[in-house]
């Protein structure tokens, strides 16, 4: 009867990963990262080292502390080079097994791959793969990619790289490392986001800039989509193996993904979250409320900006408990809404009596959401005006977004009526798909992945018997 | 070189105690009880149950969710009464021995104590037992009131109780268990806050009404100061075993401790705070400031009533990271700010080029703030003001506040002027005695304790040795 | 369905104890005299040690090893004193609070204390103390010994314990240690071993020699029967506290608890369970057997004496598994006498075909027995003759070992002739009571405690409700 | 300075193999039967199951009561098929990744594998595979062995072994798992045991029989050199893959490896042993020895064996601490001898002024012996003769024995002398390999690899770059 609390109804990121190279204790600087980006990725974490002869590996499920709780733990992976990952699983099953970096060897040596994001002709290229005589120790897609890596034959590890991602196709952006090289890359759409920076003679990527900002490092520009940069005694060498006219950058990543305090693609995400907010006021304004509330913490921005738009006070009207760990003891005579009132305390004093806006960032299943309303009704709250910073969530990720299957998505079945009515609000708005684009930077209908929201699926899927990673 | 985070400047809370009277699975609603007062003791936690005949006990360093990982272990914490603590140690060595809740044998049976609060005259008492023979086990002040209570010859445990009490001076809120009873106390002047609560048949008490909140228990009232309340099979009776013309609440929990979701002194906390950020705004403007910002979460309340009344608009300028454990492995290689670097990342877009007004609740040792505010300052801010709600810190708690000795105290030594400039801060302005006295309910003087701002001590302090406790 | 495989049908040994004084490191020795002392005691281990003025603690339910399992807890117990304890549970419960040594603190300052043996009138005493307004944590017997010793008035500890002991009667090997002193004292009847040794500038006391031989240390003698021996830094001195006409040695340490290699009561246990072995074989021979075969180990040296006093070849017949742990995984459909076989295989080459004697040292329920003669059997054996080098036990233990009840005892009430029967063996014989008296050292029947055989309890048993820690 | 206890002077076996085969619990049968065999391998132990559709998969370093510490994680194994595998390393380094069984997936689906024995072909096949493309997770020759079988073609999974095992060579005994199939099989010169088993409706495969008697499943036969045996819904089905005349049986397993009440290679190991010890006593009589002592328990039999012929007592004489766990904590100040003295202690009373025959079963480094000799001298032996029950070792193993390198092989550089000088003995002698072939069984010369001995390698060793895997 535990529940898991960190199921709460969102879309959930992918995966976070860090590259460290030029620095002692670079193992330590990526567990830093690594904790800096714990919210892309909370089942698993690890870390590979280099010291220029030998890698070396830890990697476990749990949270980043956890995982690596002792000093004595860092200091069996030495070196000045280190790549880590923090993952929810996407494809592959959550199990020890998938636990990332993956370290392999093969002709050349040993390999260590962090990958976030999602191949969409997984199963057709592993089954090509295992006619071959391929043998998988995973159901990992990074160790797919190793495997076609270790079957091309170009005489440098880059060379090789791009004949085998030749055959791939969809989001990854990826952190290899051997015993002397730090490889760097991004899919041609750009799907998933990762920067470089630098700091006191060495070198970091990392999935978002909040990372380099824990290590005092400087953020020099994004990964282009389509780059391999490969990072080794001789310097940073850059090199476009693919490119793609249509750049499909993830929307949710300013919807939702990242930390506010991060930039990613090339632009802030707190400014970008804000305007949001702004936009859903001016289209979707509560003209009567008191007050605008938001769930914490990640609506928290959105709702700032809702707020400041209509000018109407921001209030803290809902109290996080941070203790919740990964799994909770329920009683055994069920509680009504336990799972929501473990994590959050309504503020009578500011909601008795009162017509609230609640800004949420986006709506999965709608069932947590229902709770809150019932939570803020209960405090005597006297009506409640939900307004939604993204479109409805009407298709399945294959990108790299962990998902319910369509099944589960409540819009793709039920009009915002309908929703509204279910989860028992006064009023229920949502941002249009064209709103939010005209709120994200460079407003450049291309230039995103929006497919969650209108459908169109920028890289086809093409996974023999459909996308079987995902059960609908 | 752990780091440990929550050493981050702030009085600690003391201790956190729960009861459950007459309700199956008694110790899982301790156990939840205990984890929404997680805030007020995050060292240890532990529970006491009775099943009519027999204590079963549970109690470990660590927190809640640590200490009680698994359904089994609740399972043999049987029985339809229950009692429960959190703890940060206060009087006596933070180390396994000192876990409560305490539970011993005299010659009526097996007793159990919960104690929130700290004795005044713990060591002429200690003294005093120790010649008359009395073994201890531990170095806690609940130890020798259940020796006290030993000792004693009345009937009941009630007279016992008021017996024992006879002898003890200065904070403390009770909860006692035996194999057929619970009785909860509150000492004469109500230091710390404890209140009752209804549900389904059963009663609760809690330090906190946040934690009959997640219960679904009903709020009935504070347990008086001075009284006992004896709950058995025959019902609840009330006892009034002393009185005093003043009270003495801590004023502490409506500036800091108390969760904003909580009623504690019969108020609102969220309600009281928030004036406290109106008083500061009214005395201790900041007319050229663009935002209002808060050091998540603690100030968060009285940041937004600030901004309130000032007219200003309240920002989210520090993104905090929630995943911060216990423990955390600090680089070899020295990082400047390292411990407030890895709780909180500063959001340039909302502070470049900006005057902002961080409202802070108090300062202790003044050390985090100065980093906090290195930290906005490295993120291009042009000025920071800051705004404190509560008056500065100049004398020790010998009442149950988990305080640095007095040689640490910022403004013990120092002038406000001193302060403003090793924190670096442009302005710095604090809440006077007389201007907090004002913001809390009641607005009367003598209802609340005020000797860490104004020396006044309700209850001397008379340890033989001077108050032995804390090393000043 | 985990089964504790250490329930195999023996009467177990009670506890161990352990003193190094005057040695750095001296936790680290007294670690390693528990570890040689690990076969007295399986459930808890302790060690308190001191660097003259404070003391440091560390004890747990588990094996030697497993309590101290890292470099990391000895280093936390520093200094130059230390003493150590095993256990089994003899009265209290087998619970975590009853994990020695025990440590409290009195008028005089911190003391701790290790016992070994069991007291006859616990409960009166208790009782008195009570009433006194004495505050109990444990239900152990050495906490009894030291609430008396904080109620003695003497001047110094020696004193204060003399003036306590008076209070007290039954079985108890002690040592003590505060800041700057080592006590160590054996009541005066001497009913458990405990021995001095020298080495290196340092002391040690051990409740066999096997722990000073892995220490290194000389034997010197054993503690007298009713003496108090206080090292400190003055030296060695010894204090005649009372004096019993009769001695009342532990005849058991010499059948089955203490290791051969060790000495105790002033003798070679080999050479006397040897001599055990002689008199079975001569007195309870077996003539046509082939060979002569243990159940080892506990049974080797009894055995070994029986070949070779009756000519017969020794065989190893039954081969053990030593990996066994603490717990075991059963399968769910059960197998038959699966405790039995989990734990020994029996050699069918050896066993095939053969009339085999197996000498047992002590049979307490039989049921183990049962299973091993059912086990050979199987082999292929022809004829079973059980030869056991003890007589039947018919009566309970008071003074410290670790007894079933007497319902449980075969002996109590069933005939020789009737246990052979349940034990489906070709012929059962014990030696006798007086057999078994003219084989152990100093043949004087008054020197050895045989209540257990013959029921001759040599200090009454008084508790006032009869020893109600005995369910019988 | 945690010493390996386990690193004791010995060759140490190599690994336990067990399969079980139509048995509901079948992981725990398995579980059980790694037990009986926990003395072949104690660094890691593994369990895969399967249910007739999937596998499942628990392997750990540590032991078999460590590994599967509760029934939960046996229930995570179900299904009516398991295989499982103890461990010592011998290929590969001993760290998590070489763990087995290992569990991969190629076209054909999960397959999983427990290999005993090691292939002297690895390296070039490696290089083969490397250069083919293939990818390796671990650096163990059984992942070889499934990428051979990755790319076989045959049409059943028993064609595809046949195909794969005609690349390598060495010593193979094999069990694997897939949903719907156990195979079984040896490789042509059986180096190492494998036997067949039935009981109650199942099959049962083991290294030894011990598994089988503790499972209660009776002997069938063994699996023949070159045999592969096929179980599945249709029964058993043997191939004969291979053939060779030459039988290489490694003679180890009767001098030490296998427990006495095993039976392997189709014979009784404790007959033999003894039969060593009878050798030993005809050829290198100690005519003046008054004892023959063993050092337990692994020379037990033989020294039995040579007592028995030379009609000199039997005696035990070192007592064996049984509660050495794999790390032990040592004093700072090193003690002499610590290492054997943790392991062992001497009876005084047996060997004080006596002349002892010592039978030891080998020698390796001679390092632990020489402190054995000294012990017993120390106790007040007069004349120590060693009697060792195999010949000199001069040459490392190839087939799987966890061997030093020829380097720290004593008998490799120096005379039977010299080694009779360095550990201190009165005299030495070794059977020799005429008279250790005389003593097994079938006498034959060519049934037995006695490689280790006299250098003569049954199946050659062409590593390319020579025999990497060993460092000399």
């Amino acid at each position: 009867m535990n529940k898991q609390l960190t199921e709460i109804d969102h879309v959930r990121p992918n995966c976070g990963v860090i590259g460290v190279w030029g620095r002692p204790e670079a193992s330590t600087l990526a567990y830093l990262g690594l904790y800096a980006l714990q919210h892309r990725g909370q089942e698993s974490a690890g870390i590979v080292s280099s010291d220029g002869s030998k890698l070396y590996h830890h990697a476990r499920m749990g949270l980043v502390a956890d995982v690596f709780r002792s000093r004595e733990i860092l200091d069996r992976l030495p070196g000045s080079m280190a790549i880590g990952h923090n993952r929810y699983s996407t494809t592959g099953k959550s199990t020890p097994d998938n636990v990332q970096p993956l370290l392999v060897e093969d002709r050349t040596g040993p390999i260590a791959i962090s990958h976030n994001g999602n191949l969409v002709n997984y199963t057709p290229l592993r089954k090509f793969l295992e006619e071959e005589g391929s043998l998988f120790q995973t159901s990992s897609d990074s160790e797919l990619i190793l495997q076609l890596l270790a079957r091309s034959h170009g005489k440098t590890l880059s060379d090789r790289l791009v004949e085998a991602l030749k055959m791939v196709r969809g989001a990854y952006s990826l952190v290899l490392l051997t015993a002397r090289q730090m490889i760097v890359l991004r899919d041609p759409h750009g799907f998933r986001p990762l920067c470089l920076g630098k700091f006191n003679g060495g070198t970091v990527v990392a999935s978002e800039s909040c990372a380099l900002d824990l290590l005092e490092a400087e953020y020099v520009r994004d990964i282009e989509p389509g780059e391999i940069l490969v990072i080794d005694e001789s310097g940073l060498n850059s090199i476009k193996f693919a490119s793609s006219s249509h750049k499909a950058h993830c929307i949710f990543e300013f919807v939702y993904f990242s930390r506010p305090d991060s930039r990613v693609f090339g632009d802030n995400v707190d400014k970008t979250r804000r305007k949001l907010g702004h936009s859903l006021a001016r289209a979707h304004p509560a003209l009567d409320a008191d007050y605008i509330i938001s769930v914490p913490d990640s609506s928290n921005t959105a709702a700032l900006g809702f707020a400041h738009e209509s000018g109407k006070p921001f209030e803290i009207a809902l109290i996080r408990n941070h203790y919740v760990g990964r799994t909770f003891i329920e009683p055994e005579q069920p509680m009504r809404d336990f799972g929501v009132k473990i994590k959050f305390n309504p503020v009578v004093g500011v909601l008795k009596g009162k017509r609230v806006v609640v800004v949420e960032d986006s709506i999965v299943r709608g069932t947590t959401l229902k709770k809150l309303v019932r939570l803020v009704r209960k405090a005597g709250v006297r009506e409640v005006h939900v307004r939604v910073s993204s479109p409805p969530i009407r298709n399945p990720c294959f990108y790299g977004m962990n998902f319910p299957t369509r099944s589960e998505l409540m819009a793709a079945w039920h009009s915002v009526e309908e929703i509204r009515e279910f989860i028992e609000a006064d009023s229920l708005e949502y941002l249009t798909p064209e709103e939010l684009l005209a709120a994200v930077p460079h407003q450049d209908c291309q230039g995103y992945c929006t497919a969650c929201f209108t459908g169109n699926y920028p890289v086809p899927i093409d996974d023999e018997d459909g996308p079987v990673r995902f059960d609908w």
